[in-house]
């Protein structure tokens, strides 16, 4: 039987899985595919955690430059980082190696490079595990609706921000609980700010619009903002609204011109995404064939994500290449990015007011003047920062004037603290 | 630019929708793969209709089978039935011609011969729209979890019962009343047979089976239940045990068995399938490294499902072929299919009893007797058929024990109708 050789650089959480997959599943994969897949070489700095996997010594090494000397069909970089992930990577191009990845943060920062050089050199660059970890959601993409026109995605693309406020929701408990809570249990790292902040999220959704809009979208095209300021108040009556608060990567072309986002929106209760919870992941796309499709699972994890770089692999090793053609990426068509103070949307504002007659017609009076008309109004009778919170949600306006409208009434001395505004899709 | 080319037999609502595809998206579809896909011929006996989409008079063909002389790379089936669209598949095999087809029952009746004979002559015959419309779930399954042993399936893979059932569920209307709005809506054929008895979930979950499971599963290994006996009073009734009611079509290994089976299931209201409303489709499938994943989207429908048809073009152009390796089949590890009776399950169980002190005892004792435990029970003061419904949830017991639990007490005097039973998967 044919045998397809595989070299690993980088033996770390998403490697090792990788080594337990294709060892646990060597007979599956074989039957399946009517091939071996076999591991050529693992290259980590801790020989000993390699070792102890079952790989035979001779197969291991402590670096990822020498180990690339032996041969190999594909080289899976599972080191991450921007800098010696890059030059394995296009070393192993170099070397007429294909090549699989799980890094997202690399290829939203010099996938373009990347792409062309393996193109050149006629060899497939893969990186199902880079968005969504163990959900197929690149392939869908890419594979499942080739012949649709992509009009929307909107994806749940960070478990942890996911986990936070999911657990915010459910226990109403606040942001930096919640983030606690997540760090014990693993689902966040000590530094979380990649996370939380949404800078995660938007490497992936940039990767998925590259995909989609026949451009390439970079992390600086997107415009981003996390879930620190999230709070149970919020969160609590987006549910009177019939509202549940999620970070959402989004990706669209609106009056022919390209969004991207990632922010904290407010999504109708009854909509799938809303029964997204933990450290689930899904992305929801829309062609113009197809219609909505929607793709779920674990977003991360050893063995989803190993799940999904072990599909790359098989990829390869099937000939299924489906390269990026340099087609993609032709000058016509092109869509231009958006600028977030023109996006249009509903919003949710929380005003923090002096509990004193007239500030509400004060409020509307402002959001009025500057074009923007009220959907729903509530005021409640607790105590906010000394104040009450008016809360209000708007039909579709343009940011710039929201943010206008909010700049003015927040000046007002009734006004007793910053306004909270939290964009709104109803999907 | 290279051109691949498309021959189409059977211009109805799905082949229509394909031809429409190709033409709209012509353009990105080759941009996004660098080929020209071309239609070389469209046969279907109303040319007229053929004419109106666009398509040059001497491209159409009234006889599919003169249309096959016509030079082409692959040829789509969409005819449906299980005669002429098996002679067509046939033919164009012995001519090396790659197959796409959406034809479910014709796969589940004869994939085994079909699949040898591509695999003899070296041909790919994909089924991307057999299965969930425009959803990619079979891409999904075998690319994208390649590297998983399957471990369960769980669909709601038949527009038709969900839009029904969701009928039902939403408005308290009754099975014909839901059925009739399916049908003047389009969503449910004049003979509704197939779709609410569940044959059709059946071919789709014996495909999904075969491809998970390393044995041909075939319609007749299905167990199958349709949806006519469900009722608004018991869709009420699981919601008040916090269940909700759907045609779910189950494959799982259990006890080194495989159990495939459709029926009417009490699922958990919070779970993310219960969001799955209307005619949407949703798989679920776990796999050992990826846990689980879900995929939903459009399961039925000219547009989605000429989605999923040029999904199979396109992977057969890019040259693709992930064919059914013979090895696949081989018999080692080659799973026994579990009898009905067997089956492990919770029961929701609607007895309908006289109105009297000592029926809940009674029909209690039956059940401690059978050896199967009571999860929850509600007994209602309202009237149906004569009688009260006394209504029992279970904790897991073998199906055979609860049939014969229910013959027991069905024999009682004091019950006055069959009593109504159904599944629960806790999933």
């Amino acid at each position: 039987m044919e045998s397809f050789k595989v070299g690993i650089v980088g033996c770390g959480t998403v490697g090792g899985g990788v080594v337990k997959l294709l060892l646990e599943n060597a007979k599956v994969i074989e039957r399946r595919i009517g091939k071996k897949v076999e591991i050529a070489f693992v290259a980590d700095k801790e020989i000993e955690k390699v070792k102890r996997l079952g790989i035979p010594e001779e197969k291991i090494f402590d670096d990822g430059f020498k180990a690339l000397s032996k041969e190999c069909d594909v080289v899976v970089e599972l080191i991450g980082g921007t800098t010696i992930a890059k030059e394995i990577i296009l070393k192993a191009i170099e070397k007429g190696r294909h090549v699989v990845t799980a890094n997202k943060a690399l290829l939203a920062e010099s996938g373009e490079e990347l792409f062309k050089k393996a193109r050149e050199r006629g060899v497939s660059l893969k990186f199902e595990a880079s968005v969504g970890g163990g959900i197929p959601v690149i392939k869908a993409l890419r594979e499942g609706l080739s012949g649709n026109r992509i009009k929307r995605i909107y994806g749940i693309i960070n478990g942890t921000a996911n986990y936070i406020l999911t657990e915010m929701t459910e226990k109403g408990v606040d942001f930096e609980t919640a983030l606690k809570k997540a760090q014990e249990l693993g689902y966040a790292e000590a530094d979380p700010t990649l996370d939380v902040e949404g800078f995660d999220a938007a490497h992936k959704i940039a990767i998925l619009s590259t995909l989609s809009f026949g451009r390439w979208v970079r992390t600086e095209n997107v415009f981003v903002r996390g879930i620190r300021e999230i709070t149970p108040l919020d969160i609590e009556l987006a549910a009177e609204f019939g509202y549940r608060v999620k970070l959402l990567a989004i990706s669209k072309v609106v009056d022919g011109k390209l969004e991207v986002r990632v922010h904290p929106t407010m999504i109708p209760e009854e909509h799938i995404l809303s029964s997204v919870n933990g450290v689930f992941n899904a992305c929801l796309i829309e062609g113009d064939f197809v219609g909505e499709t929607l793709y779920y699972g674990m977003g991360a994890g050893e063995r989803p994500t190993a799940s999904a770089v072990v599909a790359d692999i098989v990829d390869i090793a099937m000939g299924n290449t489906y390269d990026v053609p340099e087609e993609l990426f032709s000058d016509d068509e092109k869509l231009e990015i958006k600028a977030p103070d023109d996006f249009i949307s509903s919003f949710y504002l929380r005003f923090t007011a002096v509990d004193r007659p007239g500030v509400l017609a004060k409020i509307s009076k402002v959001l009025g003047d500057y074009g923007i008309s009220i959907k729903m109004a509530l005021q409640k009778s607790i105590n906010v920062n000394g104040g009450v919170p008016v809360v209000m949600t708007t039909h579709p306006a343009p940011k710039r004037k929201v943010q206008e409208a909010i700049n003015r009434i927040d000046s007002f001395d009734v006004i007793l603290s910053p306004t909270f505004v939290c964009m709104i899709e109803e999907l």
